[in-house]
């Protein structure tokens, strides 16, 4: 997605350990008409798979969650948590997930009310780096009986494995901007 | 808004320790149809404001944020985030919060880049209890130096001191369903 990697390459910052910091339109920040620009790409990329349902997991995927949702002539979202609120029910499908940013696990949940066996999920989310996060969501899918029609992320490092694991797996995967190096003086560049 | 308060009563459901649950269509499923309703809402209640950005705390407020930057035009969101992430940086605004439902203490925090002293700030939040969040919110935009032209929540309960709280300090606070009463056998009542 040209407009995208455009912008990455405008406001992205480039900090030590080799994180791309983009919060400034995608995940602390959230330029709206950018993001519905993101969920129109991804609408084109994933129209024939037909979904019934969004996940996606938060917070950051929730405004991508939304603006693809609207693309989709308004499908139901639902986003898995990463906390036990205390008025959380009992009745969840939970995975576990390692965050690498954060260095620790999560484990994350759906209410079961929320997913069933006859969607069709679309699986969204900003970063996909290891694919932590998506095989989450995956496997709660499993847990409902749901069918995974597609993953989506709006940046990968193409040199990290999550992309290709998941392909591995036999799964539909869309990245709008793959990121194929980055330079210590900041520059970017992407494959095609 | 009646809209809401109907679909409050539809679906919403009351659990022990006076919880109103409505996260089929609010803060885990989200039904962005209604979601897209809400921002119209809140458009109509503070576009005289002139917000020039709207701010909300993660996660569930990210939907609401986007729906409503969409009404007024295209605003740009900031969300606050709950947790320090390891590629975090150092140059924030923070704030505490107690939350209630989890009974933990957070820190609150956003980027400095992402708030000035220009902006004209619109806070949006699903839950209005307490008014902790809130509180949080306002806090940080006063260390920014922004003005906090307004306060909006989905759901408030009239029994809870965090409107009353936000009207003494000064603001203009909206709610758009205001639950009056709720009782252990599943009725709700609304304020006007």
């Amino acid at each position: 997605m040209k407009l995208l990697e455009e912008r990455i390459i405008q406001d992205g910052r480039i900090l030590p350990g080799d994180v791309l910091k983009i919060d400034n339109f995608l995940n602390h920040q959230i330029d709206v008409r950018l993001m519905d620009q993101i969920g129109d790409e991804f609408y084109k990329l994933f129209k024939d798979t037909a979904p019934t349902r969004i996940m996606t997991i938060e917070a950051s995927g929730i405004a991508i969650a939304m603006s693809t949702s609207r693309s989709f002539g308004y499908l139901p979202i639902v986003f898995a948590k990463k906390t036990a609120a205390s008025n959380m029910s009992s009745d969840v499908y939970q995975a576990k997930e390692h965050s690498y940013t954060r260095n620790v696990d999560y484990t994350v949940h759906v209410a079961k009310n929320y997913l069933s066996k006859d969607d069709r999920v679309l699986i969204l989310d900003d970063f996909l780096a290891n694919g932590e996060a998506m095989k989450a969501l995956i496997s709660i899918c499993e847990q409902a009986g749901a069918e995974v029609v597609g993953c989506g992320a709006v940046v990968a490092k193409t040199y990290q494995p999550g992309e290709r694991t998941l392909k591995g797996m036999g799964y539909k995967v869309e990245v709008l901007a793959r990121v194929k190096s980055m330079s210590d003086d900041g520059k970017i560049e992407f494959e095609d």
